[in-house]
């Protein structure tokens, strides 16, 4: 059994960016040597986010719009009145969708779905430069 | 410490079909034989979801409905323009809710409260045959 | 490889409490010894969730706001109708958060952001004292 722990950096245009990342993921993957096991996923600052989705751009601008009705731009945040960055929205969104995603390890690939891809979603109201944890462990 | 992953069957009528799994899931752990660790869940596909909930008819009925409202199924979405297959909204709600949940076992039990469940969502918009990938990690 | 399993405690307010649990957090992970892997948090219950956030009153008054609009309080349940107890709303919004979280470690430290809080999330209508499960694995 053993844990390879390591991180993948990403340029994002922050204003809910969405990036699939699946192919550096499983690129990691080879790399460790784990056959079977797991891979957890973890994006470290409060206004980023992980999930899966069908990367199409029809999808990912559902999304993006069902996010805009849960935590809208355009309303006031208290967040912003305190500290005037402006990214209130950005915080609830990252909150409420979450910073972590475990996927099982099959034979060295990630056992997604055939259209299921793996996205960093980048909330912030500027581009950021993201660090996603990426640790596997396993055989 | 072992790892055991193993995979589950499910048929679903999908529309937001929400199934129990947790008399299925804690089969898997007794049959692993793993006293203390933790078992990770995973839906593979991009329509499908995972979480737990007190799983009585009323509160299952509550759940589908803020579901409705998040991500409702009667406006337009840019997948269905491109795709035709009319589950945009699938999609959408799939990624909000997230596809892994990982539980810690407790003298080779989930240790869920006396009224928490787990449970499959199917978001599709049609019935579906799905497996969960159950992972047990644990001594 | 080991696991070390705990259980932190808790007393809410219920009412959407949202209590920043990261020192308690860091202190198992301390106690544990563990250098290298990862944390996995789970609440038991099926009104209450995990998540992170930066914890300052605005993000999270802002976080209760999103909350309230997803599953608002003063909407028909049929949970209530049903069971009579009130809470159909807290569990609706627990299943929509998710009961667990994982975290990775370096060097005996949660790698969170710099800002980046873990928080428990207890949505029931009347105070609760709840049990964090803290499981920590790896080297």
């Amino acid at each position: 059994m053993k844990i390879v722990t390591s991180e993948l950096p990403f340029k994002t245009t922050g204003q809910t960016d969405i990036i699939n990342i699946t192919r550096e993921v499983q690129e990691e993957v080879l790399q460790s040597g784990v056959q079977d096991g797991s891979i957890m996923l973890f994006i470290s600052g409060s206004t980023a986010a992980l999930t899966t989705i069908e990367f199409e751009s029809g999808v990912v601008n559902d999304l993006k719009k069902a996010i805009d009705r849960i935590a809208p731009r355009d309303i006031p945040y208290e967040h912003d009145r305190r500290w005037g960055d402006g990214n209130g929205f950005s915080h609830v969104r990252a909150s409420l969708l979450g910073p972590s995603l475990s996927i099982p390890l099959m034979e060295g690939r990630l056992f997604l779905g055939t259209w299921q891809q793996v996205v960093l979603l980048d909330f912030d109201n500027r581009p950021r430069s993201r660090k996603v944890t990426v640790q596997i462990m396993g055989k």
